[in-house]
């Protein structure tokens, strides 16, 4: 019979099938309270108010997108480009890592946790530490996290326009909110992947499943991430938060958990965060309960206006909302609901917190920034906006905005649809 | 243009497709806190800690549910059985809500949290409660619900050996969990209900769908709900929950929610329960966030074994975990893991928590209970184990057990396989 | 116990799931000798050189469009629209025939077999045969069906740029070529039908479903459908019956069925086909077996050109395939092969077998045609492609075309690749 | 950029996704005609007419059974058995060729157009007559296929109870007929298999993955392969081709290809075949095209019973089945239907054809057969029925026989159902 040759590391995941861990490191990091942290945050945050499917977790993303990169350096190898063990180590190394920095919903309340930090530099600072815990280990994967590494591609498959955290993201995220048109063939993408100049190019052949990808990028982002009724909601988080901050350090006591409660009674800085050894400790005790927690209690508080929102949000009577096409058009309307509330009683500060503009983007692909590049027969590439009849329009590759005005209703009823 | 009959009540459900509510009275209920609750309650608890993707809630499957009993009952109309609308619409908020009793990590919890109440009693003085709260709206089906109408099958479609609440756990269990080979053809299974003497029966030809939802609900029970891994993190989170209410109990002072620390610093019990509008009120209040969030606090508390199960759990050290087929089968074992705890110098009273022996036990199929019955073309009917050469033996009726011995692992490197 | 209503007629779809006939008409026109031949017909004829699983038949096609079109009925009828029951059945019973006049290998024999007449004229001429049959039982599904009927929007779920016959073949083909990016969520699609002044239209928050469609076919069509591999061997099966028609018009006798015989031996137009019972009849009689069978045949006939197509595409030795943007970029290469021909010793008549010159086209919406109107929420509609940042090109509505050259590879090995 | 190894081999299949063939001379058999030749032969024969999906082919079964079998081949490697690269080449060519020996139809012709030869000889025939095209590249296939290999576990993975033939059709039929509870978790049981002595054994935790791949099979075996209208319409087959040859061996000339005229005109017994060039390039030529195409000719011929038969095969007025559970109980009904028959002027040998009795059986597994052994941690191995307690039951292990009749209906209606 044949020896084991290691821990069994086989991991089910609805979406993508059997995953496994082909080194041992990587199951080590498995087992990090970093990455298990990761098991109580979910992707998609608020967005299970309207698809109720979207409860996965960044620890389940990061899996995928392990998985994903694995095949794909196997196939880049396959195509004989050289590829060694400890290159291929480091990047699933980085990219089963590329999440850690994510705070609790993520997107919505970045920057209101850790004023000015991204995500991305948190997940850095993270790394660096468990580089140390480990003595090294992490070397190389950071090197390519940093895109310091000459072989770029290897970066480019962590982040990119075309990398395998967008595929499994959307794969995964269409899989999981029953919106079966975003689907596409991740599988067929990274058979088409090869290398050129130490950058990833793209199979001309494949232009059509390139195409596709950024297609149901588009619609995932309109369909499902900027969802009104999950703006609304994310608004009202983010309100939660910043009222409860405000009420915290200007000396009210609420209820928090200990890691809650340092980032509300103390304004956190990306300045301070890279200094200070607590600040980590504590974030990397946050997770989405706390807030979720916090959220239940707050709404008994006697700060009508936090009261108010928790209340509101917990039991899903959610902000209406108006979308628009241009800046301005509901200067009218806005000037109406502040009348309105200020005939309630509310005060101008509080009114503040009682609704909103604002505006949500999305870019189907940006080539300015880091391009995907097209490989013809002949080893020339072009850049896929050029290559293909579809990208060739500046709809694709500007900015798409919509405005939005989501305001309490006091007394209306809220009626949701997807 | 057509004009819409009314509110935009199309939910995606990644499992079974776009749910509609067909009645006005289940999107009024939706709203209700007591079932949005259920968005924060996961149906399978620790389970993710196996199976990654298992992080579907309570309320998604509570509409599954609802939804496959709408499909059952317009197959029902459909071969002729008189329904009426107050009929369909009664059953459908019974299934809606019969899951809204069950407490943070449903099952794993039960009986610690509240002592001696089974979540359907929960769910029934919910259900009192709302019904209050609409006027008697719900007068119908809560007669439904605890079979006190006189057409059985309606209850039937609730709760029986295989009613729809059923069938929508194990689809959608095997979804999420990706453990394929635990899906079962539903459709086919409803197409092939029809009634006899009020009560439920399957057509004969249907009788391989049956079967094979049994072996199914088999393959699921050992496979997933009783996995091991998931048995020994579920032992941890009882353990938990049991010390720190004894301290609790004892006077010391831990952090928790409002709501969760009501149930730790008193010993409710179901008499309590049922006259107490406040255990009520804090019941449905909790969710698996508050266990959550405190159990992170709580690994930084002084007593060391709250504190070492709590930092375990968190950071999936689990315990350790044998199985085997008797009972005593562990008793050395036992006694081995004890003396070498004590030499660690832990007394007597903690060393209960370090470890333990138990049973899990599963019956595919229960004739002595509310049998399945199989109704032939000529009318006659025969209870499913004596129509199936496959169920007609003691296997699948009895129930079967397993043993299992778990313990904390001090220096033990925990390895982990599906 | 219920009775059943009629007899049992549920079919299982692997792709949409269980189909019902809801008439009993649909039931007896099932049972037809026309629609029956189309199981013996496949969708994709020669696709399955390429894409193996690409094996169904026009007869399931026929199944779904007709599933997809009574969800819409249905869906149209929730919304307040007025349908009567005999609109409904007319309009199932039109689109489950709207496929009955293909003949063998579909679009690929087309105006070969029968000269300049197009299968949707037969289907008309197929169905007014079975009208007559059955007394009339069609009269109003042919009016729908020619578009003489008052109510467009009929006629638009059977034939239009947004009908059920390209929802059910887009899903149909993605699902069974593997190609699953070609996915579109027809059920979505379907929810957001709607009709003002007796048409279709799309409410606008299905505008990014619609987008997603047109996206979805245009890559279906260029990695499917118009696959360089599958036009390649579809040319070849069209020179193979042009050169059978000849010989055979010449006088020399070839096996075929008698019904093939009939189509090869006379070069029946359309103006026959309308006046002759017989061609009907034969026609009704031809399927893809008879060119399967045919062409084994004449692979060892004693005219080498024939035999040596026949040979070739029975196992699969296929043209070799150059694809190129401009139409006369293969003028030169095409000098160079007719040589190497010549030199071969084939006759000039014998070379125009063994190569072509040809193009391909593709358009993803054409709005000169049949429009697709998106309605606004205050009642105003608006053409997609105004609608549309993405559709607002003249990319999408402009045709695509792709040069093609295909050359028999006397020597060279054939490679192949999806 | 990476340099191509080699052609490129990827091929899409819509159960398993992307099929590559790792060894360059699986691509060139998988060009011989004896291959391509199962492109036009449906796997599951006349199943279409009850399942319209059911048109997959024997040919992207063999791909798909060869592609689990690469798996398989993979991970007992992976669990350090010694494979060599030729033991796993030679494996995957012998199972790519397990099925070119099938004839139209498959099982419901075997032993009547080749009387007295099961289709795993005529499959070792032809692998024996490539093996010579090829100068002994198949040498070791062929000894494996023959289980002539000392390592019995490359034959095993071919052909056994638990092979990955029976994996890939299990799978492949349940999706292809949307009988979704009949699917298995293929690759679940892949991760499971290892070897000892030579032989392949289950790993003690994938028990429930065996018993559910026995239990859907059986599922499969009622549902699908034996259901009561395929097994009528296969009886009427087999009927067309014994009166087909009966005829044509009495002197009438009936229509027919070259190739199947060959097969009705002479009677080919096994032992012809072995020994008559003739008879193989002849079969080498026969798919289901061939009885398809004559079967339609057939229907115009003046045997009434012939023309009888064909007429209601084609047009799916297929003949009534009664199903029963002992072997004797249609005597009765038979007599009467002979009487009825007689009355209508047919004569004895014809009544023959217009009914029939028979048994239809499946099994389960078979224990006195080649048995699936489980092997526990400790290395000992127990047989699966021994170690199951679901299959430790003679009901699982027995043979289970169903008895029909069916018979002509020439008044009655033809009512159909899944």
């Amino acid at each position: 019979m044949g020896r084991k040759l290691n821990k069994n590391k086989i991991i089910n995941d609805p979406v993508l099938g059997f995953i496994s861990l082909p080194y041992e490191s990587l199951y080590d990091l498995l087992q990090h309270p970093y990455i298990q942290r990761l098991t109580r945050i979910k992707q998609l945050g608020l967005s299970l108010l309207v698809y109720p499917g979207n409860t996965h977790t960044r620890f389940i993303h990061s899996l995928g997108a392990m998985h994903l990169t694995a095949e794909a350096l196997r196939q880049l190898k396959d195509k004989g480009n050289d590829i060694t063990d400890e290159e291929a180590e480091a990047t699933l190394q980085a990219i089963l890592l590329h999440d850690i920095g994510h705070g609790p919903f993520s997107h919505a309340l970045e920057n209101i946790i850790v004023e000015k930090l991204q995500h991305e530099e948190i997940t850095l600072i993270m790394m660096n530490k468990i580089n140390k815990e480990y003595g090294g280990m992490l070397d190389l994967a950071i090197k390519i996290f940093k895109n310091e590494y000459h072989k770029k591609y290897f970066h480019q498959l962590i982040s990119s326009q075309l990398d395998m955290d967008r595929l499994d993201y959307l794969i995964r995220d269409s899989f999981f909110s029953g919106v079966r048109e975003g689907s596409i063939g991740a599988e067929r993408i990274i058979k088409m992947l090869n290398v050129k100049d130490d950058k990833l190019v793209i199979e001309a052949k494949g232009i059509y499943s390139a195409e596709n990808f950024l297609i149901a990028r588009r619609l995932m982002y309109w369909q499902v991430y900027l969802h009104k009724t999950t703006v609304s909601a994310e608004h009202m988080l983010k309100s939660i938060l910043i009222r409860a901050k405000e009420l915290s350090l200007s000396g009210k006591k609420l209820y928090a958990s200990t890691a809650l409660q340092y980032f509300i009674s103390n304004r956190i800085s990306g300045e301070t965060f890279r200094n200070s050894q607590e600040a980590l400790e504590k974030f990397s005790f946050l997770d989405d309960s706390d807030v979720i927690s916090a959220r239940k209690e707050w709404s008994q508080c006697d700060d009508k206006i936090l009261s108010y929102l928790c209340k509101s949000l917990i039991n899903r009577r959610l902000f209406k909302v108006k979308t628009g096409e241009t800046e301005n058009e509901f200067d009218a309307f806005c000037d109406e609901i502040k009348k309105k509330y200020k005939a309630l009683g509310y005060s101008d500060d509080e009114i503040e917190y009682l609704y909103s503009c604002g505006e949500v983007k999305s870019r189907t692909y940006d080539p300015s920034n880091d391009k995907i590049q097209i490989i013809e027969k002949d080893g020339n590439t072009t850049e896929i906006s050029d290559a293909s009849d579809l990208l060739n329009t500046n709809t694709v590759t500007r900015k798409t905005s919509k405005y939005y005005l989501c305001y309490a209703q006091v007394f209306e009823e809220n009626i949701e649809a997807n």
